[in-house]
């Protein structure tokens, strides 16, 4: 039984450090540590010099929702934003089983011998359901996740994708701010995660399987007119012959598209995550781009138009928010969806009362 | 010089009932002929009969911005609306030049043969600037004018996408309340304006000529993809040939999406608008799709989806216009902009800053 039975169980997860059970010089460090774990400017200090474990704090801070911890991410943000802008961001789709973290632990392996800091991050709305499932299984990436020079991150889970997208895009920042030069941000293309991930990358790649002959059906809408470049993974022992002919086809398909406003043609190639084939040819792929968009004035361009989107999107996800939010139009909003379905209302009465309300 | 030198020469502009010029009984006649030009209840009446001088006083309220007019429109949308949504919606889409006037000239009269009604609209948000050019040239269509069951009506002009839409949809309400059972909406497809149509529609059609052999170069992203039917116009005389290969390699594209909610297989066709042939194949495929949808239920939920879009739609509208046209926000969003393009600032900082002006 405790001492303090007039205390609550709960109370006792606040740790007492005059309890006897902890030597008063151990509860010291640990106060101090505590106090000044997230100290921001400290934390910044050691980012901007690329200590990996301040920028986990900096990124755990940008992730929380915690009204304290927020004003402080902003800081750091802040802080970063000059050191930043100084990489390439390369997104990274494709379905579960194509293969993407034995993809990303060859490329980045091979990024790193090169001499480049390559971060990875992950935008998936859908981790607070599988619980992190994208990288979350580290293992598929032992050598990489050893490296000086490599740093990973999973997903922000247990948020909105709108909520997944500004803690990623911080997170770019802060990456770059530590000296990081490649980002690579994945997703296995939940919902509108590859439209997401397209507006805040620079190069955007995506990782096929060769299949049973009919490649395109089953891709969802749009994503080929967003890639830079198609990588058919597993492109070794029987394989090889499939994923030459899946080639062919996407190199027919790409050709129906019209030019994109990069002047880049997207570029099909083939690879092996496992074997470590045509890693190298990706990369080069990607200098090719990244030098073309620099010399055509592109890639500022794109970026600039990413952050101004970025705004507005921002802004207009909040308005509406705070609207939805409201417990008056919910109530409302129910009833005139019904009075829709019924054909008593038109769309723009409805639209015109719900607005009312507020 | 007048009899009233104290008055302005604007105030003229009120006609005085009581002036000498005015014999008094036709004064009377004028004046009742005003009052009673945009009296709601006369024009509802005379609507829901199938009056197409009151069909079109009533869309000429719903396009007014006056306030006096709105409410007016709004009291003709509820009342023709238990008698609305009876009709099959029509979106024909294709570029200047494709043959759209003489297609739709072709069809209308066409469907008007097989006993109904047509009315045609159009979504054209640049008809401000080039003045109504779309369906402004009525001779193209000099039979269809004249027909007792065809009504035409031009893009409202002088307003945003966003207004244009509105006022359309509610148009379509009303035509099919007059008793129009066939709605064609035509857009010449400037910025979103295809977009707009297909999601107000039941069955989007795209005209096209058959060219230099490269058919899908140069159509603009997501049209194939919301094609419910390729119609390749012009396929008469020298064009014949083209226009079948033009078919094949239209074919070959649309096998490359994946299946439609609707189940439906979007067909291509050929057509000469100008001589009449393959007219009423389109009807066909259009009434084989219609027939298809109402069975396997598509149909209603397409139409109710549709309502709930444009609920929010409207709703969203508001919500941002209501924001940016504020003066502080509009002088505050210039700052932020040219502070993210010196990277001096974060989009989220920009966004929460403007969000806290209001």
């Amino acid at each position: 039984m405790s001492e303090k039975p007039t205390k609550s169980a709960l109370s006792e997860s606040e740790s007492k450090p005059g309890s006897a059970s902890v030597n008063p010089e151990s509860g010291r460090r640990i106060r101090n540590f505590r106090k000044n774990r997230f100290n921001e400017k400290a934390i910044l200090d050691r980012l901007l010099k690329g200590n990996k474990t301040a920028l986990g704090q900096a990124i755990t801070l940008i992730e929380s929702n915690q009204q304290a911890h927020q004003s402080k991410a902003e800081f750091l943000v802040e802080g970063a934003l000059p050191y930043a802008q100084k990489s390439v961001r390369i997104g990274i789709t494709g379905v579960p089983g194509v293969g993407k973290s034995t993809f990303i632990e060859s490329f980045g392996n091979h990024l790193i011998e090169k001499g480049h800091k390559v971060a990875v991050l992950a935008v998936d709305p859908s981790s607070s359901v599988s619980h992190g499932s994208i990288l979350g299984d580290k293992t598929r990436m032992e050598k990489l996740v050893t490296r000086e020079h490599a740093f990973i991150r999973p997903s922000p889970s247990g948020d909105s994708l709108g909520g997944v997208a500004r803690k990623t895009r911080e997170s770019i920042l802060l990456c770059e701010a530590a000296g990081f030069d490649v980002i690579l941000i994945e997703t296995v293309g939940v919902g509108q995660s590859e439209t997401t991930v397209h507006s805040m990358t620079d190069f955007f790649l995506l990782l096929k399987l060769a299949g049973a002959g009919d490649e395109l059906q089953g891709i969802k809408r749009g994503i080929i007119e967003m890639a830079d470049g198609i990588v058919i993974n597993k492109a070794d022992g029987d394989n090889i012959k499939r994923a030459r002919d899946a080639k062919l086809e996407f190199n027919r398909a790409l050709h129906l598209y019209p030019e994109k406003e990069s002047q880049w043609k997207p570029k099909v190639q083939l690879c092996s995550g496992l074997h470590g084939e045509g890693i190298s040819e990706v990369w080069e792929m990607i200098s090719e781009y990244h030098k073309k968009v620099q010399e055509n004035g592109f890639f500022e361009k794109n970026r600039h138009e990413q952050n101004k989107f970025w705004l507005f999107q921002t802004i207009n996800e909040y308005l509406k928010n705070r609207f939805y939010q409201n417990e008056q139009v919910k109530i409302a909003l129910k009833e005139q969806l019904e009075l829709i379905e019924q054909h008593k209302t038109t769309a723009f009465a409805a639209a015109k009362l719900l607005l009312n309300i507020r």
